[in-house]
């Protein structure tokens, strides 16, 4: 018998105990073992549940619990579950979690601890919801150098921008639906300014590149800028917008990594990943492009993957340490300004002034624009480059609206 | 230091040794200790080579080397390769393999020896190259139960059909083409038939539902009676002709399974898997339609995948036991007369008839059809109820030129 607990009974949470309990006989198979909650912790009560005698509020119940040796941290943010996580590996226990934001801010020091303790520290859950990706790329694509990981990271905003393409919806209507479906939170800045889909690239790329990568370090764009208008210019140019998450090896072990909105041609495999879905894009020198699709978030896909590291936890008991990377002050992330990208401009004015300051443009169309409303695109440079022909540009009287990267996936 | 032999020096055997060399850093990283090879099987001799020294071509020279502890079988075929293999992890060695017609036909066996003698038995190159799939399913689904396994899990007939939809070419000259670049043999038959689709469905519901699923014992149809005219129809009712291969999980444990070309929707991700290209769509319980996607085929996506097992075996060498099914009479297979299925249908003949004999109907059109072409689709049947409507229907005098199952992915 394996006894595990589980910290936060929210939707995750529930989610967990649901499976650990309508699963355990192919669980048992799995694992040759029982697999029993004995606590779960939360603040508040749940007299109606059939498992209602596990519940605690205090985590000394956990964490001093010699004989609970998995723990699942489901409660998300970063307190109190980086001092609860932290000390469950201390005390010689496996942890599994789907909280990304404690990943991003604070895996290195556990990934060190989790070492130290030879136990595991295992976050499938963290990105991807139920798609297996952080497996797949510590172990499958392990004979190979990743040259790039591109992925729709969030689902709220892949939402958003599929009624805004399909539907011609606008962004404030599409938000106000995701948060009516419950996709969106009543606060949905985390979501719509980029900084979940910051967090998730920030993980894949720790672990990719085997360096911590910290949120705060890479330029993050969220989607609120992006109007109907980019939408149908995007359209007439062959594509969709779509929030990436990206980073590239670079030469010297430097990564470019930022989240941003950007245009994706229609051939591309990510750009047909609608609604709440998620697809991650993983390029390896040997593999080439492999794509890993499905959805991102919800119950059942997130609590699916929390499971399926709970029972690698307990298959590894004996050896630990499963994932690893080191920390990083963040001089591996290459400045923004020399990322190279194509470049959309959308802008009030005389297309002949974009000529002069940008060369060779292609020129895009929609219907119904107003008569000075200009919008092209440009050859690949730099964003300093870029930024230093756009204030060119404002100078020759051009007013720029609105400008988006051109995505080479 | 690893020691490890190599079984085979072709096209992957080759990519095997090219990624164990060049990669040797990046991998020492991974298990902690050097890889090398000590010996490659080939009865060929490779003079020019810098690792020439290595080649042999007695297989004793491997079997009764103590210090190797994984082979890497990449010759292909059952004989010798499944004597080989057999006798390897009969000496206390972890086996990897590439070798799905192996796996398929004696996998079960294998899987047992590997567990009597606790070593590994991986074998992730086999179905999909280098896109990972048998490991997510293995692992990361492990918290689901698998509802269904769909796909295109052949290259050479997702290109030759591509061709067909794309370009309109015929069967004939996309199947030449495809020999011309190398992506058919000159006896394409494994691949037309849909023998190398079954084989690989096999595998995956093996490893799905537990219990091995033999090739012989499915129902498989190749692509060889696909044309140009089915093709417009398909586009025409908004879908795409695919060669799939399908396992549904059904009531008792019984698994409903077989490789065929169905009509699959636009709106499916499926349908845009193009090209060489292979797509597998996982449906769980728990974490819904999850999507893998990559090239698979090819030197060194499916190298990759062999030396990543091998780096696995390595990282499991005290455990061993990573996958395993039971071997099974076919018992579990359900009888493929019962399976049910929307069908289309072309013909020659009276419309009316059809809808005489199949009720509800929708009818399809194409331009320039000849006068007495009909086609439509049907309302969901049993095979069995479909072959007798269909000679009803050859009674009322349509001649009857092809059908094919529609899709529900």
């Amino acid at each position: 018998m394996i006894q595990v607990a589980i910290m936060g009974h929210g939707v995750v949470g529930s989610g967990v105990a649901e499976i650990l309990l309508t699963h355990k006989n192919s669980l048992k198979k799995k694992v040759h073992n029982d697999i029993s909650i004995k606590k779960i912790l939360d603040l508040r009560e749940f007299p109606e549940l059939s498992y209602s005698d596990k519940f605690t509020k205090d985590f000394n119940d956990i964490v001093n619990d010699e004989e609970i040796k998995v723990v699942a941290e489901v409660m998300g943010g970063v307190n109190p579950a980086f001092d609860f996580v932290k000390r469950c590996l201390e005390a010689g226990k496996s942890v599994v979690t789907s909280n990304k934001e404690l990943v991003a801010k604070k895996g290195a020091e556990l990934l060190a601890i989790a070492k130290e303790k030879n136990v595991s520290f295992l976050f499938e859950a963290s990105v991807g919801g139920g798609i297996p990706i952080i497996r797949p790329l510590n172990n499958c694509l392990v004979a190979n150098e990743v040259d790039e990981i591109a992925g729709i990271l969030n689902g709220t905003t892949n939402f958003i921008l599929t009624k805004m393409i399909t539907e011609s919806m606008s962004f404030k209507d599409a938000l106000s639906l995701a948060q009516q479906l419950g996709y969106a939170e009543r606060d949905p800045s985390a979501d719509v300014e980029g900084h979940d889909a910051c967090r998730k690239i920030c993980i894949l790329a720790s672990l990719a590149f085997g360096k911590h990568v910290y949120p705060d370090n890479i330029h993050t764009e969220g989607i609120t800028n992006i109007s109907l208008e980019d939408v149908e210019y995007a359209n007439n140019w062959g594509g969709v917008i779509k929030l990436i998450g990206d980073v590239k090896h670079m030469p010297d072990n430097m990564l470019d990594i930022f989240v941003a909105p950007m245009l994706i041609n229609n051939e591309s495999q990510l750009s047909g990943i609608d609604d709440v879905f998620n697809g991650i894009l993983v390029r390896g020198d040997a593999t080439g492009d492999v794509v890993f699709y499905g959805k991102g978030a919800g119950k059942l896909p997130t609590a699916s993957a929390v499971v399926a590291d709970i029972v690698d936890c307990i298959k590894n008991m004996s050896t630990g340490k499963y994932l690893f990377w080191e920390d990083c002050d963040g001089s591996n992330v290459m400045p923004y300004e020399e990322s190279v990208s194509a470049m959309y401009v959308r802008a009030t004015g005389d297309i002949k002034s974009a000529e002069k300051v940008f060369g060779e443009i292609s020129k895009l169309t929609r219907k119904k624009a107003p008569d000075n409303e200009i919008a092209f695109t440009t050859d690949e440079m730099s964003v300093k480059k870029f930024n230093a022909k756009l204030s060119e540009l404002e100078k020759s009287g051009v007013k720029v609206i609105n400008t988006i990267r051109i995505g080479d996936l």
